[in-house]
């Protein structure tokens, strides 16, 4: 926490406080739009918005207060300076399925940082229970704090970590694992443990959480709930990614790994199955079975294929697209391209020369749906078939995102260009759908 | 034509047409799919699929038949050789307000082929009208090939030519512009000739189809049919973009052409407005207005600003993401960037020195939202907090297709980077939207 007694509150919400005289850990009186609080004021995350301030209540919950003009701040006096030790763990009732939970950060795991007074991400097991403790009557609950981290800044060298770490939970006997992971790059580390972990013998599932925990709307607890239980219970084995289904608190659905994509900046149901349909959901307490053909519990054992590519690269095609662009990635050394193109699998004829080289340099160069939504037919017309003649690999319905991870997944594993671009072609972890669907729309 | 007697057969259908003897121009008795057609064989696109024959009609119509085991072709004799001259044009009623077409090629254009026989995508008026001749009861329709290109080689030097070539129109009276163009960048231009146009006086429609026109479900006809009646008869004056709304051929939707995007590669309402409503709606035979607000008719005195910046580039953020990618386009000479961030507008910490310098060097440097839907807001975090700081300049809830194209028309019509920039965040042509539409979803 440092020296700041005000710690995280920045703008005209730190002038109120400081013109009040507060300190983290005073009780203050806080009126705000009808409500009054009388409760004690907590420490912010550097990064939080500098529009609520944070008070802890007698239930041992935080709350996020909206401080705007019309609120009142008052000193009431000095509350006892707030524990940062967290309570003692409840205790957990015999024979209830082990679930292990690695933390690598994001917004689900920023609440916690008012309980335990740091400033950094961090979910340990005690943390965990002391915020959502019904847990302990879900599963007997394990957490690890693996990464602490934005997931933006998640790269392959994360997944790798995972992806082991989670392997070591399951050998030593978890029978659900559950990775709580920023919403921003999530779809991608979902696609990369969805090919790192082979014969799984247990659900994996990422949650998220898009709102963060002082707002009121937050998702962080329901979403946990719900995919403990599924980790616990669910009849599936396979690397999923949890998150609301709709606005309401009511259900979580689980995508598959490699088909989530997040569509939205800030909806609580910003991730979406794409070109598939979701695995299964958690609604009333219950895992329901959305999919019918799915892997089950306890077939196999865990195989670890966690080593990733440095060198590949996504390049959007877009009008005026510049062919050096390509040079430089083959000059660079890539070993891997994908390119995004328009429609069911374009690019200019002015980025021909460069692709071709690519190839023939050894590049393995696959092509994606820059559309989202439906497959790639590079057999219609001219401009796909010469694509596909130079040696570029038409990805089907593969997501972009997918893709990448794919990519410097095939070629690590792989002893050459040709192997990775076999392992391309065939369909291992659910990537490829057989049928597409897409009867909604937005609007 | 060129001297082959099955011009654009391939494959195996194209072995069957030899075994029966027979050339283009003959009559062929056809049973596929127990229907029969004895009709005269025409000449197909090089770019065409190798399942369907395309068929000459009694009525004047082609047909594409497919081709598989059970299909059975008997030549029947030598018809007329195809008169590949244009019929006569129909005659125009007195008093139909005047609509021009522009072609620009992509599939809309390419049923004309079967009827001139040319292998090159062209719509002339007389062409098009005898394709869909119930256009000459709709309006007196005047029609250019301008480009015949696929619109993945469409770019910023096309953007101009079109853009100039509406003026034209408009300012020798035309009461709308239709715009037929391939649908793969059909969003990119109809954002670019929404800033291209300044104060417009009528409606510019862009229209593609989806579906060639030698498939039973092609969308040309209704699509064209649709977008003449509105240009001719709808009270908005903006650039829009006219496509099937659904499955069906009831009606047909215009996206403000800053807000239109292709979501699917292949159905044939693959674009939707994404954070926005659609402008308008063509059904039963009349234009029904969606939107509360838009510009009307006749307002004002054309202003074309057609000119693009070359040197501007997307480059979409990924786990991995080479932070010299960035430094490549700086060093190269690149005056604009847009980042296609994740969540609300984030990239890596590793990107940051890169992002910094590249600021510093005069480029200007704006965010999109890979999510597609939402609104980036980057005070949430302290990453967007620090890519702020730097210079980068978030784009709330545009496309980032938009956002290319009209990076590369501010930094043209503009004197520095600053004032490029200080366009960049004014809402121009319907670019921003005040409130996010996220009712429905996909799957």
């Amino acid at each position: 926490m440092g020296e700041d007694s005000l710690h995280g509150y920045r703008g005209r919400l730190r002038e109120a406080l400081e013109g009040a005289g507060a300190s983290i850990g005073d009780i203050l009186k806080v009126e705000s739009n009808g409500k009054e609080y009388e409760d004690s004021l907590m420490p912010r995350l550097e990064s939080a918005d500098d529009w609520h301030l944070v008070l802890k209540l007698r239930t041992g919950y935080n709350v996020g207060v909206t401080y705007d003009t019309g609120t009142r701040i008052t000193r009431m006096g000095q509350a006892e300076k707030p524990d940062f030790r967290p309570p003692p763990l409840p205790e957990t009732r015999k024979g209830l399925p082990r679930v292990s939970i690695i933390s690598t950060g994001g917004t689900i795991a920023s609440r916690v940082d008012y309980v335990t007074g740091g400033v950094h991400a961090a979910i340990s097991s005690r943390d965990l229970l002391s915020i959502v403790p019904e847990l302990a009557d879900i599963a007997a609950v394990d957490a690890d704090i693996l990464y602490s981290t934005f997931s933006e800044n998640i790269d392959a060298e994360h997944w790798s970590g995972i992806a082991l770490n989670v392997a070591e939970k399951i050998n030593d006997g978890a029978q659900g694992v559950v990775i709580t992971h920023g919403t921003d790059t999530m779809g991608y580390s979902s696609a990369a443990l969805s090919f790192a972990l082979r014969n799984l013998p247990v659900p994996v599932i990422f949650v998220g959480s898009q709102r963060s925990s002082d707002r009121p709307s937050s998702d962080a607890a329901t979403n946990l709930v719900g995919v403990v239980t599924t980790a616990a219970y669910a009849p599936f084995a396979e690397v999923v990614l949890g998150m609301h289904e709709t606005t309401s608190d009511t259900s979580i659905v689980f995508h598959r790994g490699t088909k989530a994509r997040k569509l939205h900046t800030s909806a609580r149901y910003a991730f979406q199955s794409v070109n598939a349909e979701p695995l299964a959901r958690f609604v009333d307490g219950a895992v329901e079975m959305l999919a019918k053909e799915y892997r089950r519990r306890g077939e196999g054992e865990l195989e670890l294929m966690n080593g990733f590519e440095r060198k590949v690269a996504v390049l959007k095609f877009h009008p005026g697209f510049d062919p050096s662009a390509i040079d430089w990635h083959v000059d660079d050394g890539y070993r891997g391209l994908v390119l995004e193109g328009t429609g069911l699998g374009h690019v200019s004829t002015g980025l021909y020369g460069s692709v071709e080289r690519a190839v023939k340099e050894g590049v393995a160069v696959c092509m994606s749906a820059q559309c989202i939504w439906g497959r790639l037919n590079m057999d219609v017309y001219v401009t796909g078939r010469e694509l596909q003649e130079f040696g570029v690999v038409p990805l089907g319905d593969m997501l972009t995102e997918t893709a990448l991870v794919k990519l410097k997944w095939a070629l690590f594993n792989s002893d050459d260009t040709e192997g990775a671009l076999e392992l391309m072609k065939r369909n291992i972890a659910g990537e490829y759908s057989d049928r597409i669907l897409y009867t909604g729309r937005f609007g």
